[in-house]
């Protein structure tokens, strides 16, 4: 039998990721769209006349094409894949060599160091200050070749300072990525100053707001240069056909955005309320999710809600969230069913 | 401005993907399936009723016990991902370090160096004999840490002798990877053998004779301790949920698979010969495709077909397929269409 010796020496301890077992739960533990699917991608796969026997597009131009129009910058700002999980995959691929150095705050989403010790980097991860800002010093002291930050963060949910993600573009010599999975929700956006950061990548998912997570379909945006040498890096016609027309579709309809964006903002502090109303503390969020500290034991919150049929995410084991769980900004009425079921779970501790 | 110097430095000479201009014409340059979409593909997205906005299942646990019961394996003896692109990349990202010699015939598929490089490792190319087999002590002399070749191979069309697959998977200490991205057309494959060799991968693709390469599915056959290797590298959920279902619909019908394998059989050498009159020095085939020597110039022959609407492709300026080009096995329809346009290209010389 083959050993786990004989793997890149950066990989030998990865496991397979959270893959929970589901029977009917109310999903509040992946920050996707409570809204469901999105309306112009649904269509667009009910109305598919394809040729599933030819290869995609080399570079998914028409996709590139509507992001372009979208953003007002051009077709050579954008490259695209199966998920930002592989813009994230490229992004190491394009700028590290073996044994780099590359930073990331903490807390934050926990798959970075995956993504850079699969591609032999070395990863080190600087805390966040006392609100969950970045500590601009701090994160350029180990001088990353390059440096990942998600804003909105996950899963604390607050956005960073334009002004600190500035100066760290400013001050470091290495590549910095911004990882706005959640930037539709949030009030600014890095994607606007990727003509002016020539080092800046800023990736985005519609496996969020979009409510396309079960197409894999993300973008990085960056400086024609940066977009350029990731291009030559990916694998050709990486994202397939149906994905492609049916983002495209998605892209060009923004009203279900602006309408699922709305619904958020109005609820979050609904949630944030009726949070607080039990027991949580709660932390500010810019995004569709919010970290609560749970006033009781997070493990027993967790897997009671679970048995009463409702999923949250549970942080509370990890240093910096200790006893916090994250929990999806649902509709009124999903959000009623969770604080329900939350207060009975609580007042049966 | 950021430049080059900033990549990977195995990277740094990346050019974009052969992606050639399209006028409508006759594709005889790509190995695609000739008999039109996977039927049972085309139904299940006719028929697709699917939760776009939620995730897909984790390592595409349908389509991989769908291929466990087509081989009589089991389901962890599968890898799936996002074409076969992505199981070669996971492969070397799974058994390199940075440095690695990995090993590959020539002539053989393009792309491989490029995964290699990609992945940081080193490639060493090794001459095929004079018959396109291999050489089995040259090729494991440079003592490659993973070895790749593919049977039949690409572009020369012949199978690799089982024999010669079986000696080198015995005596290198490293890892083997079989791409048998056309091994449906051939008489023998090594799935069978991956719990035989604990260190051989076994690749398969949809794009070929399934006739789904817009869809963009691949996977890995071997052992169970390498493939659970490979699925932890591996991003998790990077096929979509819409391609996983409808390439386990097609694995599930098999009859379009083997009426498209008796049509290229009964095409063969039918076109070999056709090809044979022209002038064409002809190489034995166990695929879809032939390679051929031209009787005029490659360049010449390419261009001239591509004008007049038939695409085939070139491998004349390359060391060992000197003036060869490469075509599809058509229907007898598009082989008839194809010989008689060659035939006007090389009469107008």
């Amino acid at each position: 039998m083959l050993t786990r010796d004989k793997m890149r020496s950066t990989t030998r301890s990865f496991e397979k990721y959270y893959n929970p077992e589901l029977h009917g739960e109310i999903r509040m533990d992946t920050n996707t769209n409570v809204l469901g699917n999105n309306p112009a991608a649904s269509a667009a796969l009910r109305d598919l006349d394809i040729d599933i026997n030819g290869y995609p597009n080399t570079y998914s131009d028409g996709l590139r094409d509507a992001l372009a129009e979208l953003y007002g910058l051009e077709r050579d700002n954008f490259v695209v894949g199966s998920g930002s999980d592989e813009m994230l995959d490229v992004s190491f691929k394009t700028f590290t060599e073996w044994g780099d150095t590359c930073v990331s705050p903490v807390p934050s989403y926990t798959l970075y160091n995956y993504f850079i010790e699969l591609n032999g980097g070395k990863a080190v991860n600087v805390d966040l200050d006392e609100d969950f800002q970045l500590d601009v010093d701090a994160m350029l002291a180990p001088k990353g070749k390059v440096m990942i930050m998600p804003s909105p963060n996950n899963p604390t949910g607050n956005t960073f300072r334009t002004k600190d993600l500035e100066e760290i573009l400013v001050r470091t010599d290495g590549i910095v990525i911004i990882d706005e999975a959640y930037g539709e929700y949030a009030k600014e956006s890095m994607i606007s100053k990727v003509n002016e950061f020539d080092n800046l990548i800023v990736l985005r998912t519609f496996s969020k707001a979009y409510a396309m997570a079960g197409l894999r379909v993300g973008y990085a945006v960056a400086g024609r240069s940066v977009a350029e040498m990731m291009t030559c890096v990916k694998i050709p016609y990486s994202l397939n056909m149906v994905s492609e027309i049916a983002a495209t579709a998605a892209v060009k309809d923004q009203e279900f955005i602006r309408k699922s964006v709305e619904m958020v903002n109005e609820q979050r502090p609904y949630l944030d309320a009726g949070l607080r109303k039990l027991g949580f503390e709660t932390f500010h969020s810019d995004s569709n999710f919010i970290m609560a500290r749970s006033p009781i034991d997070h493990a027993e919150l967790v897997s009671g809600l679970k048995r009463k049929g409702v999923m949250i995410r549970d942080f509370g084991a990890k240093r910096r969230t200790e006893n916090c769980i994250r929990t999806t900004i649902g509709t009124k009425e999903l959000n009623d069913i969770m604080l329900e079921k939350m207060a009975e779970v609580i007042q049966g501790c």
